[in-house]
């Protein structure tokens, strides 16, 4: 069945049919205008999207639907983290063309029904048209403690560096995927990444800022230092370094979904994920910068990641 | 100027220099992982998203891209009214062709500005990445008093069917437009129609039932019926044809973006706007249909209204 005879009314049916019940428990959940939604008293909304364009962030004949599906979800709910909440409701509007077989969107809304499941989250509603190429966009709210969201600008002088897991296997597993290599342990952390969904919330009221790994340490933590006007130091035999990936892959490889946490202090295990201090937050001078140490070497860390348009 | 020579973050600069003001008074604004809103108390959220596809929603050649920004803030807005609510805030995920002028997009983000100004509402944040063809996800909240949202399933038999302003600019407006005629009002009507931003939120505590024109009155109202498992029942001589329009575009034409309010009884006037009563709902048989009054004949209005992967 392609998705021209299924139509738009169908493949609404189908994903109330799929994601109803859950999102049964909203005032208003799928099908009507809008979704409606109640947020708990001292709580503010964390809002925010993250879009997937056929041929740019995936190739239909290399990856499978359901990692599509999956990570569309995955790399908003590790966004909502990085502001220190908690992802809760999405939307997904989804452009495709008229040809494309049900068999595809059946697995890839069984990763979206998988990254609920995992993230404790539900479908609200969203959109969809006919297009030539595929375009997933997946709108997340959560929620954060009224006046603690964590912003990306808050680093101070003296602050600890710290990230969470480890660093390089997304970027291994993307590597052996394109070579046409068997899923191994990389690959399936390429495809199914782990966003630290509850360790952003723990850590809120003790970090001074925070950011995810979604374009490479190098590039993500270069964004909190110009932000919070300072530079930062890295020392390279004190990075996580995943098993079997190398230097190159942990300072730039993206879609890591780590947390990058600047904070005064934190314990070694966080929600039950390890917590690696890998440098700390410095003066500035007029450039805001990275500089990685290696032994008695040091050097300055440039941004080495994703830029869209390029 | 292309956008590749702009670069992504050159974008995330210009968006945040132009409508960084208005978001500033957020919590968190644009240009973080995630947008920080505060909701004020005893109003639930109300969140749903609007998809544009290039060659299908419309025409790089064809439509203005002022148009374009407009619209898809517009179609949004229309939706959260629809529900009772107010619009408030929104996300804008943009993928377009590196070689895309920036002359396209000033003008696509001067019809955005548009919409802000005109809905008072304001841009949080977004998320854009490079593509073959342009595809533009509009993701909207905004508020309603707690259990006052406004659905589709509410209708009562008795109850009046209202309708706001009048029907049929848009597709008149559409026909000139595709046959190269120059602007005129109603070619204006459908490149910048009018949600109808205030009356839904006004008339929410006295609506059973309420959906806005986007697919054409038949398409609309029929969900209207089928959601409540009622029948409905419009008179021809009463529908507000807008001067120039036929039935026809009256009947089916979609993007009109008037609100289709399912009441017992309504002022004929509510915020400035035109309310007319076009018919009421009566009982339903097996099936949840509509028909139309032409004098002393009655028809069964099917709806033919627009699907998508037709």
């Amino acid at each position: 069945m392609k998705l021209r005879d299924l139509g738009e009314s169908g493949l609404i049916r189908k994903i109330r049919e799929r994601f109803g019940p859950k999102a049964g428990e909203l005032p208003v959940g799928i099908g009507d205008d809008a979704a409606v939604i109640d947020l708990p008293e001292n709580y503010s909304l964390v809002f925010c999207s993250d879009l997937l364009a056929e041929n740019t962030h995936f190739i239909r004949d290399l990856h499978p639907p359901d990692s599509i599906g999956y990570k569309a979800i995955a790399a908003n709910v590790s966004d909502v983290a990085a502001m220190g909440g908690v992802a809760t409701h999405f939307l997904i509007s989804l452009a495709a063309p008229g040809d494309l077989d049900w068999i595809w969107l059946e697995a890839f809304f069984r990763g979206v029904e998988q990254a609920c499941e995992r993230f404790d989250i539900a479908l609200a509603g969203g959109d969809s048209a006919s297009s030539e190429h595929i375009f997933i966009d997946v709108s997340m709210i959560g929620r954060v403690r009224s006046g603690q969201a964590v912003r990306r600008s808050g680093a101070k002088i003296g602050d600890g560096i710290y990230i969470t897991g480890t660093l390089g296997s997304s970027a291994v597993g993307l590597e052996r995927l394109k070579s046409g290599k068997m899923r191994d342990a990389a690959v399936e952390r390429h495809l199914f990444p782990e966003p630290r969904y509850q360790v952003g919330a723990a850590v809120a009221n003790q970090a001074h800022a925070m950011i995810d790994v979604s374009d490479g340490l190098s590039t993500d933590l270069t964004h909190i230092v110009e932000e919070s006007k300072v530079s930062g130091r890295i020392y390279k035999d004190r990075l996580p370094i995943w098993p079997g990936a190398e230097e190159h892959h942990a300072l730039h490889g993206g879609e890591e979904y780590e947390l990058i946490i600047i904070a005064p202090e934190l314990p070694a295990i966080v929600e039950g994920i390890p917590v690696t201090r890998i440098g700390e937050i410095i003066p500035s001078g007029l450039e805001h910068q990275l500089f990685l140490i290696d032994g008695t070497r040091e050097s300055v860390l440039y941004p080495r990641g994703w830029e869209h348009f390029g």
